[in-house]
């Protein structure tokens, strides 16, 4: 099952669940659309030759969906209904935060095997250095930066540049390291906008022609995107300031080999796990190897910024 | 020189341009910052080996400008003294409609020769099928809408993608086509609010669960892409409605092998025409051989969306 | 139906037909493996939505393979069995010459409707200036030869880069451009071996440090790749010498924005020409109109190389 | 300095490492082609902006060689004295084994602090689980074996792919999950004719269609990929085989949002340890710490092939 926001490796984490059943001879049944699937029963049984040529997709083949219903009583008792109608014995859920938590709260009241793989972009997930998808985002980001600063450069021009991350700067920091950007603004770091305009200046002053500061939807400073740039066209006139918001692009694509390794460890160990009896908990990869991690503390811890990274980008803005 | 917006092909026309002239041993000139650094005199004599692994850079090397005072008889006195002291004898000038204007101009008053090649991403030049920079921009626009399809399948959305195209529709029509888009909106076609809605009703009734709009900039019926978002969420309470902004990242980017080669001959026509005694002339691709067209009609002539492909586009979406 | 080697865009053209038959009502059948499975029957009922999510993808949908009991009259016979059992009462084949001429003898004996669409990357179809998965191809080529420019820089070496194109050049010239390739070798030219060395030293005494020669299959100096290495080795020692094979990468991957919109239109200019009637033409591109083309004719004809673009790429190796 | 085979992440290293000397004030030299070029003196003065827009460019803007003459105790002398007069204090030496080697043996001598940066695609180098390159790399064969993917599927093919990896079988095990193949052959486990043929018939048999193995260049089999060929098309002739060996391109290509991170991180880490009097250490990633290793270790470790991956390879194949 895959809920909530949907990211790259996904296929390749449900592909893998379902091959790692196959290998030890247990039914698989994929649910889908979430949360919201399970309590219309909306399951299909599913062999090693039906993940065929996902791998490499983008997306997820069990869609997915946010439901509301499931976070009531009532909800949770109508798929656990139809999970014991279709002899589902233990769940692997794919998701973020929200899935975690409706997973956790279901086996509390079923007491029902849980174990939940990380899968989403923004690798806000305590318990694992990478969640399904990161990579693949990072990558695309560095991407279109990239192409902007083609751009950039050929006109002289400064550019924000508005990238995934409400509560977390995690595919800030590294696609701006990544993008050489010369400033990034994360949720975590009030770097205030006189600073700002200083570093802009400075970099101007240094001899660089053209500028990217990349910047976190839930930067400190609390301006968006757009306030932003009219903010430093007010009080720096001679740079040409342009804004690229960009999306939900970041979402999709095929995943990076790193993604779809991660995917694959992490759905033999979900699976393996079931059936050594473990619930609860999370496949995180800690030191370079697939771990468990409780459930409980996956949802409640919070993933931390690396400040290391941090002052590699301030020293790369020189 | 190259001037206005920039455009993938840029580096590989300049390569071509200085390569020709150096196979038929004329010297050449490069001119930074377009109409600006002529005015200032910031040349640079370029052989064949300065143009060395360009041929697949984004952006322009020559880097672009757009200039004010070159619009003003002043301005072209003193560009036309700057290249007369560094004896410099004729012009290929890179760029869209504003830069042939200011050759054009500048031939007028000084019989100075130019030699026009047509380099944007929008395609909006009379006497060209295709303007350098336009086949790359698609496949960004594709590779784009791809990557934002997965998460709408994923998650039952529609998307209103918004391209470039603030007069013509061609990126958003050619991208549309390409990405297998419900609907297309155009500066050229008024379709309508009503029949805006009716058809993503009619895509959602034939079993469609996700769908993709892509909207250029100067799109007829007047709405901007947010605008629109907000009109059919309140129309249309079945769908989860979503805007991307693609912006400046479909300037940029590594060319197609396609506009490298167009590039390629488009430079050799445009010096090999200059040393035949030729001025006042912009290279294009007519039924698919480079061809002159006289500066003055690209200039004034208005170039035309494919009738057939809105067509195709209208079938495609059935 | 496909058949043949397949190609970027036969997707994009499959789903192409299938729409514009929903689109004019008309029912539409889907044939697996060409005509291996068109005598075993392997049909299925396609509608509109049946092609979703395909226009992106590389390969056929439908499989390919080639037929040898097809070119048996007993074959023939077979096949027109199973079309008259599945009411089938036209063909649009996809693929390339030996497709084209399955279709024909086919025609000829039964009398039955076939209108061919031309899916291969080698370009080698008279009647049509782009078959479908050409671009695509050109953009993969250019892309690799692109990164083993970046080692081949960094080490001061000269690489052969064979392409495919046994008969014909159009990749090989075409990527070559394209990629700034320092030499050219197809099969349409003798260049020989001694202007071969004369050009790689030239090119070194200009002061090229590093440089690619992109060689077809079917190179008129009819030494393959790793031969040619051995010669250029033994005659000229400043060179240390590579080879890179491409291979059938060059048959894969998601179709260029041009393919995508090439095989729309040209799904239904056949779709459209049956139902008006018309027998034993091949859709084409001619002068960037969609154009029919006798089959026989496009069988029969032989594709040129663009003489002008060898010229530009002589060029460009200046 | 770069030495030795280049890979994606060199440029990114050599920009980090020249910005971090620039933001601690201390005057940073290039050295071109390696030791080759430290023995001719072949210098030049680098300051911030000397490595602008160069972080994601594949190859080494100070180009790489290898040296036999630097292996010499004359060569090193002569090595030693151009560093004197150039005023070198320290150096930084990015590459593999061989490149460390000699770092080591001129520091035994002439007593200069060396530090060293693991670049190469092969990932083959003890104490740090990531070298330079090999993450792009893997995205690189990845997205070849899908492309590869298409045809093969179209076709029901089986294809040998052989990747880079003479004595470790990094890309192959971890590129050969990524891409989803069915067999991985790599030079650290002897699978053996016998069970080579076993699987792919019973990959046949399960249903696959279509088949790709990836093979490492020094695979234990000890045939190479096209002997494979010929062996399983004598004994299986269900199978239509095909090769594909994908050579240098590994090499190159826009490094991936990991590596630039990465060869930031090692950059500022390894100038850092030089201005605190550390040397003969090698920067590594070890638990995702940029960690110091003694050089010794480095070039005489083994780096250890992921065991657990080898399984999970084998229940994907299930």
């Amino acid at each position: 099952m895959t809920s909530g926001g949907d990211s790259p490796g996904m296929n390749a984490a449900i592909r893998s669940v379902v091959r790692t059943c196959a290998y030890h001879n247990v039914e698989c049944v994929g649910i889908y659309r979430g949360y919201e699937g399970m309590m219309e029963g909306d399951f299909k049984s599913m062999d090693a030759r039906s993940v065929k040529d996902i791998i490499n997709k983008g997306g997820t083949v069990l869609k997915s969906a946010r439901s509301k219903e499931f976070r009531t009583s009532e909800g949770r008792a109508i798929a656990h209904q139809k999970l014991k109608e279709a002899n589902i014995e233990a769940l692997v859920v794919i998701g973020g935060d929200g899935t975690f938590n409706g997973g956790l709260v279901f086996n509390q009241e079923y007491n029902f095997p849980v174990i939940g793989i990380p899968g989403t972009i923004d690798n806000d997930i305590f318990g694992t250095t990478h969640t399904l998808g990161f990579d693949t985002a990072l990558n695309t980001v560095v991407g279109c930066i990239d192409k902007i600063r083609d751009t950039a450069s050929s006109h002289n021009r400064l550019f924000f540049v508005e990238v995934m991350g409400r509560d977390v700067g995690h595919i800030a920091l590294n696609a701006g390291v990544g993008a050489g950007a010369e400033e990034i603004l994360i949720p975590e770091e009030n770097m205030g906008l006189e600073r700002l305009l200083e570093s802009l200046q400075r970099s101007k002053r240094s001899g660089k022609s053209s500028s990217i500061v990349v910047v976190a939807e839930g930067d400190k400073i609390g301006k968006n995107v757009f306030e932003l740039k009219d903010y430093v066209e007010a009080n720096l006139d001679e740079y040409d300031v342009r804004v690229s918001v960009l999306g939900h692009m970041q979402r999709g694509g095929s995943p990076s080999c790193f993604d779809r390794v991660l995917a694959s460890r992490m759905g033999v160990k979900a699976v393996e796990s079931l059936l050594e009896g473990k619930t609860n908990y999370m496949v995180g990869l800690i030191n370079d190897k697939v771990t468990l991690t409780p459930l409980e503390q996956a949802v409640k811890g919070k993933s931390q910024i690396d400040r290391e990274l941090l002052r590699v980008s301030e020293i790369m803005s020189t």
